[in-house]
C-alpha cells in the first residue's frame, strides 16, 4: 500500500535512501529452479551505474549486488530473494544547505509535508538511486523471460530536440550499447552526445524520449479492464523518476488519424500459429492483451531538476533563498534510464506471464 | 489479480459483459456516514449514457443504477456497496457474423487466445460498456472528495485536428456541460461537433485528447517509488478503452525544454499555509506526491475501431473475410469519455486520501 | 482491505445485508472453460438454506442464485462472475426494538462504534446470511478441484456434549447428507438431533465441532512463512460467524505428546509417486505445505447468540433494558455450517492450486 | 502472493534461510515520526534469541538487527524500513546427511516437491529462524501501539501436561520475564522447567500452549466478514512454525455451553465511555470487531519435530534410512515463542489500527 512494492506474482519490494547505509529489496514469487547468471545481473547494474561515462554523474558507486537469500547452488529456491547494494560514495555534506530549503521541482517540499520529516541528504528516498533495485529485479525477470524467448530492447529515441526518426524495425537494436548515449543509430548518437556535452557545459540539463520494444511476447498477456497490459506498463514507466509521459503504439499520434486508417488489419495465416497484422498501430496490445506483435511504447523524461546554476527558492520558514547547486548530477538521465525502462518492462511481462498460467482450465 | 479490481482502500471490483443480463460492481472501503446523493450519481451516469446526443451511439440504455447493499437511511454503512445496471437494449443478433471472425483492432482475437472462449456479442467484457460501473464508483469518490473541497474537471481538448489551444486556467470549466462535445470553449466545441458529424457521415471515426484538472488537492497525496500519484493516475487512464497515451503537467513537451526553463520556482509565503510555485510544469505533483497546485494531465484516445465501412479481416480458420459493420457505435468517444476520465481520477484521489490518513504518527 | 474479499488468484468479493434487497458477489480469477453445473451449485445452496429442516431457522429463503456475467454457453469466460441472491422473506419489523439496543454477544455494539451507523435489521452485514455467497464461490471452487480429483468432506463431529468419537477414515462420509444434522454416523446423528430439539424447546442454543477432510490434495499447495496452508485454512474458518477455534491434524492434543510419539514417519515407496506417512498427526500439511496425505481440521462453533429467552442488556443511552427475542433463528448452526466450512476450504484449495502453477520454472 | 508478506497497511516482507548469509526484511507502511527505541527492539530479539538459557538450542546467535533505511535522526521517515540480521553461528555440516533424506514431520519433503529444489541446511526457509524478522516488525508495531496505550502480553500457559490453571486476570503478567520458561506463575514455571529438562535428557521434545492477552484495545478494530480480527489473529498465529491450533475467548470450550450461559451481557454505563460486559467469553471480539474488553486467545504448539533419538525415514530414492539427529535444537519452543506470538499480535493490531482511520467520514 505504501508504494514500495511492484507486481502481483513476481513482486519487488524495495528500500533505501540515497545516502543511507544501503539500498536493497526482496524479490518474491520468482519461480524455483531459475539459473542465476550473476555476471548478467551485475552487467545490467553497470548499465545504470553512476560514473559510467563523461555524460553521467561522477558519483562513484560500484553498485555491487549482494544476494542474501533465495539462491542455492546457483539456482532460485522459490523463496524470497533478499539483496542489498551498499552506498559507498555518498557526499552528504553537499546537502547540508538543503536541510531547510526546498529545491525547485524536487520532492523536498512534498515529502516534508506528507511525512513531517525528511532525509535531505541526496534526496533520500526520492532519489533515483532506488532504481538500482529495479535493475536487480528486472534482471531476474529477464532471465525468466529468456526461457520463453521474450526480448526487451530500450533505446534513446530523442534528447532535447535531437530525434531519431526511424522505426525500431529499421534499426539494429544490438548497437544500442555501443555508445554512451544508448542510441542505436551511430550518427544520431553522436549528435545527442554533442548536445548533452553542450548542455552540461551550460550547467543545465535536458530531457528526452526512450522507446522500448518487446519482441516475441506470447498472445494473451495482460488482464481485462483495470490491469490492461498497456495500463500496467504505463504505471511501471510513470513510476520512474522524471517521467512525464507514456504512449503505446501510435500513442498521441492516434488522435490525428481516422479509424479507417489506424485499424490494424489481420493477415491470413495458413498455419495454426498466431495471426499477424499488416500495421501495428496497436503496439502489440489489443483490448489490453498482447496479440503477439511487437509491443512498443515511448517514455518521456523531463530534464533533471538539479541544475548547476543558482536558483531562487523558499525555505521552511517561507523566506526566499538562493540555492547554488552542489553535488554530482546527470545533465541528462536518458542513457542511464534505458536499463531502468527495460527492467520495469521485464517485471511487468514476467508477472503477466505467471498470471497467465491460470487463465484456462487445463 | 485478474484485473477486475481497482484501488487499495477505496476499491471497485466490477463485472459484466456488454450483452449479458447486467453489469455491476462492488465498492469496498467507502467510509461510513457518507450522504448518498442518488440524483448526482444518476446524473453522472447520464453524462456517459449512450444515446445522449446525435454524435453518440444510438443504443438506448437508461443506465439506471440499483444499489443492493451498503446504504441505509441515505448514508453509507461502511460495508461493501453492491450495485447493478441492467442491459436492456442489447441487439445481440447484430453480432452473429462476428462469432467466428476477428474485428481489426478489437479484442476479439486476444480474448479468444487468452481464454479459449469469448462472448462475441457486443465485445463481451472488452466493451466499454463496463465503464458505466466506473462512473458509479467515481461518483461516490467525488462525494467523498467534495467533503474536502477537492474538485475534478475533465473536458475535450482536441478532436482529430481540431484543438482547443488555451490553458485550463483561461477557461470557464463550468461550461463543459453546455454542449454535446464537452468542450468548455463554445466556438471550438462547434468546430469539433461539425468535424464529428462529418466523420460520422463518412462512416468513419476519430480520436482526440481529454484534459483533466484536479483543484484543491491537499499536499501529500501519492506514495513514494512505485505508486507515485502520476503513475497511478496513468494506470487509471490507460485502463480506459481506446486510450493510447498519458502525460502529466508539461508531459511530452518537457523533452524540448532545459531544466533551467522547466523548473517550478517556489513563491514565498507569509503564512503557514502551503507554498505555491510560479509555474506549474510539474502538474501539481513532485516526487510522485501532490504539492497543492492544480493537478492536470492529458489522455489520448484513438479513433473507435468499429467503422461503418467494409474491412478485410481473418476468421478463426485463418481465412480472409470481409466485415460489413453492424451495431450502433460512436463516431467519437471523447464526449462520453469525459465523465469516465473524471471518475477514474476521483477514485485515485479518494484512495490516496484515505491512504494518507496513516502517513504520520498523530 | 475492508474485509469483503477472500483469496488471491481465485477471489470472492461479496456484499449484502441480511434484510437488504439482495446479497451477492463477484468471483474473480476463475479459469476460463470451466463447465458450470448449475444444479450442483443450487444444491450446495440448498444445503445451507434456512428452513431446510425442523432444527433450522424457519425463515423461508429460496436462495436461488442468479449469475449475471462471466458465463457463456455453460462455461466460464475467464472474466469476473457477478451473481445475486434475492432476500425475499425478511421480517424487518421483528428488529424494530433492536434499533437502539445492543444484543449480547452480537455485533450490534461493535458495528455502531466502528462505523457510527448500523443496519439493525437482522444483524445487517454481520448476519450469517452473507455466507450464502461463500457457498456460490465454494461451489465453483469445488468444480475446479473436481477436475483434479480433490475432494472436500465436512461433517458434524460434536454438538454440545454429544461427540462422534471415530476417526474420519472409519466413517462413510457419503452418509453425511442422509440426516438433518449432517453427521455421517446414524446413531450419533440421532442423539445430536434429539439434543438440539431439546435445546430448542428450552429456547436455548448449542454449539459444536465440524470436522473437514480434504482428500487427494497434490503435494506442494501452501506457501512458506505467512501463508502456510494451515494458516489460510484457519483464517478462512475463523472468518465464519460463531467460530471460536481451529485446529489442524493433532491440534490441541499435540500438546500432551512428545515429539517421539507425534512425528509422522515416512513410508518407503517403490514407485516415483508421492510418499506416505505411517501416522498423520501433521494433518496432511508439513511446513505449511500439503504433503499429499489427507488434510483434516476441526472448527469449533459457539452456540448462536440469539436465544428465545429474555436477556438483560444495554441501549445506546447506556440504560439497562430487557430484550425478548423475536425473529426466526437456529438453535444450532452446525448442520447448516457444514457446506460453509466446505466452501471456504474449497476456495483456499483452488486458490493455492492456481498459485502453485508458477512455483517452478517449466 | 508467495507467502513472504504479512499485513495490509503495516506490512512485513521477510527473507532468509537458516544457514544463508543473513535474514532480514522490509517493514512498509510504518507511520512517519515514530521514535525508534533501538534498545527495546534489541531486547525483544533477545527474548527470542537462541542460546538464552539451558532449555533452548545452544546455537549462539547474537541476533543483532541492523537497520539500513527508513530511519533518520532516531525517527521513522515514513519510507520502507529495510533491516538485516546476520547468520553467524550456522553449522551447516551437521546437515550434510539430510541432503537426500526427508526428516519426519519437517518440511524437507514438501519443499522439495513444491519447488524441485531445497536448501537442506538447517531447514532453509522452513526453519523458525525467520521468526527473528517477525520480532523486529512486531517491536515496531508495539512502539506504535504504545502511543495508544495498547498492551500485548503473552505467556506460557501449558507445557506438556503441566498447566497453569488460572485466568490471566488473576496473574501478574509483569512476572512473565522472570523465569526461563516465561510463565508468570513462579511455582508452575518451576514445574514446567523441570519437565522440559527431563524431556531434554530423554532426547525428546514437548509442546504446549501460549496464551496472549491484548489490553486497552479501542472499540472498532477488525473488518466485517473475511478479515474479522479473530480470523487475522488466527492466521497470524497459525503461520508460526509448529502451531497446530488457535482459539479465541471461550474457544473450544464454547461447544459444551448453551447460549444462555455463554452470552456476554453488557453492563450499563453512566458515561459516554465504552460499554463493558459481565463476562468475556467473546474474548474481546464480537462480529469480528474489538469491543474494548481484553482480547485473549490460546495458541497450541506441537513438540519440535527434531528429536535427539534415531528415527526411521525415507530418502529421495524411496529407500528406508535411519536418521541420527545432529544440530542444536530446542526441547521445547514455547519460551522462545512467547515474543513471536506477541509480535504477530502486535502487527495485526497496528495494521487494523491504521485501517480503522478511514472507517468513517470525519
Amino acid at each position: 500500500m505504501a508504494g514500495n512494492s511492484f507486481g502481483n506474482l513476481f513482486q519487488l519490494t524495495s528500500f533505501g535512501e540515497s545516502h543511507g547505509k544501503a539500498i536493497g529489496g526482496i524479490i518474491d514469487g520468482c519461480p524455483a529452479g531459475l539459473n542465476i547468471d550473476l555476471d548478467f545481473i551485475q552487467n545490467e547494474l553497470s548499465r545504470r551505474r553512476p560514473g559510467q561515462s563523461s555524460i553521467t554523474t561522477q558519483r562513484q558507486e560500484e553498485d555491487k549486488v549482494e544476494f542474501l537469500s533465495g539462491i542455492f547452488d546457483g539456482k532460485t529456491l522459490g523463496t524470497s530473494i533478499g539483496f542489498i547494494i551498499q552506498n559507498k560514495d555518498a557526499h552528504s555534506a553537499d546537502y547540508d544547505l538543503l536541510k531547510d530549503s526546498y529545491r525547485p521541482s524536487h520532492a523536498d517540499y512534498t515529502y516534508e509535508k506528507k511525512f513531517g520529516i525528511r532525509d535531505y541528504r541526496g534526496g533520500g528516498r526520492s532519489s533515483a538511486r532506488e532504481t538500482a533495485c529495479r535493475i536487480v529485479a528486472g534482471a531476474l525477470a529477464k532471465l525468466i523471460l529468456k526461457q520463453h524467448n521474450i526480448q526487451i530492447h530500450a533505446f534513446v529515441k530523442q534528447v532535447g530536440e535531437v530525434k531519431l526518426d526511424k522505426n525500431f524495425d529499421a534499426l539494429d537494436l544490438s548497437k544500442t550499447e555501443q555508445n554512451a548515449v544508448r542510441c542505436p543509430d551511430e550518427q544520431t548518437a553522436q549528435q545527442m552526445l554533442d548536445y548533452i556535452e553542450k548542455i552540461k557545459a551550460e550547467g543545465d540539463t535536458v530531457g528526452g524520449i526512450i522507446q522500448c520494444v518487446i519482441l516475441n511476447s506470447p498472445v494473451g498477456l495482460g488482464e481485462p479492464v483495470f490491469d490492461k497490459l498497456n495500463a500496467v506498463l504505463g504505471h511501471a514507466m510513470l513510476s520512474i523518476n522524471a517521467v512525464k509521459g507514456f504512449e503505446i503504439g501510435s500513442g498521441f499520434n492516434s488522435v490525428a488519424h481516422k479509424g479507417s486508417s489506424l485499424n490494424d488489419l489481420f493477415t491470413a495465416s495458413t498455419t495454426n500459429a498466431k495471426l499477424g497484422t499488416k500495421t501495428n498501430n496497436s503496439g502489440g496490445i489489443q483490448g489490453g492483451i498482447s496479440n503477439g506483435m511487437p509491443i512498443y511504447f515511448n517514455v518521456a523524461f523531463k530534464p533533471v531538476a538539479t541544475i548547476m546554476q543558482a536558483q531562487q527558492t523558499v525555505n521552511n520558514l517561507g523566506d526566499t533563498v538562493t540555492l547554488a547547486a552542489k553535488g554530482r548530477h546527470d545533465p541528462c538521465v536518458l542513457p542511464r534510464a534505458v536499463p531502468i525502462v527495460e527492467s520495469m518492462a521485464a517485471m511487468v511481462m514476467a508477472d503477466f506471464y505467471l498470471l497467465s498460467l491460470g487463465n484456462k482450465m487445463s
